[in-house]
């Protein structure tokens, strides 16, 4: 008995939108694959090549379709998604971040035994103990530069300050030094489309820029690493960027969707209407166990006259206009995340569907790796 | 291989408190004893008992503990918390929320068979259907009519609004009337203590003079259950509330804690340092997929002149005064969540310590848990 109600809250395969149980993400399929054959195409003929990020999705499934459709590898932003993809068998894992700790430098350093992984560093002595953990297991542990290129987080200063670290990284035993990475975090939101241009470029200039004075130093630069979905068609047509780690446009979400970017929403919360207090008011199943709202509330899809007014934690209020929607208890309702990322990270799996019934469902088991 | 990394995340029991790998839960066992034992206490010579909510800590484990110090049983959220409690022996499961969906209400069914459930109710349909799923499964469902006391979410209005509702519970077969549940949610965050007694004893008011009413028209109403952390020694202390729902107090939060309750803080986070670009600034491993914000930004604990200024997904933006504090990376530090139910909510485990070493771990099996 346990066993079996360990699954009830599983759609059979074939089932139609309605039989759901709520709250659940649902792909919509063709607007997924679309989205994917979009970014694919973009990179198909050009020098950058696509790395998409697996925070934003953590599925195992999709990072494969993803690599299938030309992707050379996938990023990721903690060593326990990179343990996640690598059971998953994805052979090219770029850590986006810095593993500092030693007992998690000893996992990295095992993992990089069986799979190729490249992971950022700022620092020299993190660099010693990474390339010391990897002599040891006897495995090669790539290395990228991490440059701050404006977003104010981790990395180096651009430009000369990179070099006595890269200098050392070819040096050690245990890594090799693959190159740089630096996120343009601070501009892939910005909505005004020229000035999200200029402010990628600038940052471009300065990654770019200091490949080049590594490489004018005698250091063999492969990875220039940046982008996110806001600016992949930007930063990954700049001369001397190699890949781009965009994560969100397979799905998009309310915040991507401002940007005017030719891909379309591909993932919803469906949730049911639980109580409908008066003609204006109905509560949804959903709340903020489901949804995220740091970058603000979530958007009812499709339904004029209906508006998300606010989360708790299991409830989600909703304002709405009698004379164009009216709800009874049981009613169920999409939703589109306003930040993908961290809604993502709040579910357990995906309901993939196509016409309108559960082609399949996908284990979210990128889902809390974040150690 | 993968089999032995799957644990490798996991601190070995004993081991101090900079072992483990981060982000973690951290639960300091004293301060949670004291805070279970200090409501146990207050419950133990009144009329009104303690249902604690699950809802926050989500652990079996401390579900066991509470009910061992005197618990009646367990409040949750929602279906898939009640069946996580009633694999794990808990006998007597609120689900203080609506179950309106028809597969739903056959899960119900099915886990009153072997366990008593209460369920909220506020429409009259769904009574029917609970009924009647009840009934084909040849269970007994308990129901509370859920009472909007003043939060302005579901439920009834008070008064004669819960007669018919409580009438029709009362006849029909496969359930069984067991009386009222309202929640003064609007209140329980109230700084001010008098005017959170006034709100909270308002709403009681509305409570029990609702449960007199029903009582007037022969209905027999055992269950009247209220309450939250903040309201939880007023609203149990009012005559005719016979159970109190209290869910945060174990652990505490920065925002209940300004509510000058006589409960420590028994739940931290650990997050490494793994940046330091300047001594003004280091980045630690923590972000909002650690973390939540819907109740404001974290708090640091113990550590002068360190300020959480941002948090982005996977980092944490530290303001530091290099008078004050000094950091590299490696360095431990621990954070207060602003909100305990959501930032748990995001975690596969507690680790228990006890004397500052790893005492036991504790799966979080109710995380996610919200279909």
């Amino acid at each position: 008995m346990p066993g079996m109600k360990n699954t009830w809250y599983l759609p059979p395969i074939g089932s139609p939108k309605f039989s759901i149980p709520t709250p659940a993400l649902l792909i919509d399929r063709a607007a997924m694959e679309s989205n994917l054959e979009c970014m694919a195409d973009f990179f198909r003929h050009r020098s950058a090549k696509l790395r998409p990020h697996f925070k934003t999705h953590k599925s195992p499934q999709l990072a494969l379709l993803q690599i299938e459709m030309g992707a050379i590898g996938m990023t990721c932003a903690k060593l326990s998604e990179a343990e996640v993809l690598a059971e998953a068998g994805v052979e090219n894992i770029l850590i986006a971040n810095q593993v500092v700790d030693l007992r998690k430098m000893i996992r990295l350093a095992e993992l990089a035994r069986g799979t190729q992984i490249i992971v950022a560093v700022d620092q020299e002595t993190n660099l010693h103990q990474i390339a010391e953990a990897a002599h040891e297991a006897g495995s090669i542990v790539g290395i990228v530069i991490e440059v701050d290129v404006g977003m104010g987080r981790c990395g180096v200063p651009p430009g000369e300050a990179c070099l006595p670290l890269a200098r050392l990284a070819a040096q050690l035993p245990g890594v090799h030094f693959a190159g740089l990475l630096g996120y343009e975090g601070h501009t892939v939101f910005e909505i005004d489309p020229h000035r999200r241009q200029e402010n990628a470029f600038q940052a471009m200039t300065k990654l770019t820029g200091t490949a080049d004075l590594l490489r004018s130093h005698g250091l063999e630069v492969e990875i220039v690493s940046a982008g996110g979905t806001g600016t992949a068609f930007l930063s990954g047509d700049f001369p001397g960027v190699t890949e781009i780690e965009a994560g969100s446009y397979p799905f998009m979400d309310v915040k991507y969707n401002q940007l005017g970017l030719p891909f379309r929403q591909a993932l919803t919360l469906q949730a049911t209407v639980i109580s409908t207090p008066s003609p204006q008011r109905a509560i949804i199943d959903a709340g903020m166990k489901a949804l995220t709202t740091d970058n603000g509330l979530p958007v009812v899809a499709g339904l004029p006259g209906v508006k998300l007014l606010r989360l708790s934690e299991e409830h989600g209020l909703l304002e709405v206009d009698p004379e164009q929607a009216r709800f009874q208890p049981g009613d169920r309702i999409e939703i589109i995340p306003s930040h993908v990322c961290t809604t993502v990270n709040l579910h357990d799996r995906y309901i993939v569907m196509q016409d309108e019934k559960v082609q399949e469902i996908w284990t979210i088991s990128g889902r809390g790796r974040f150690y």
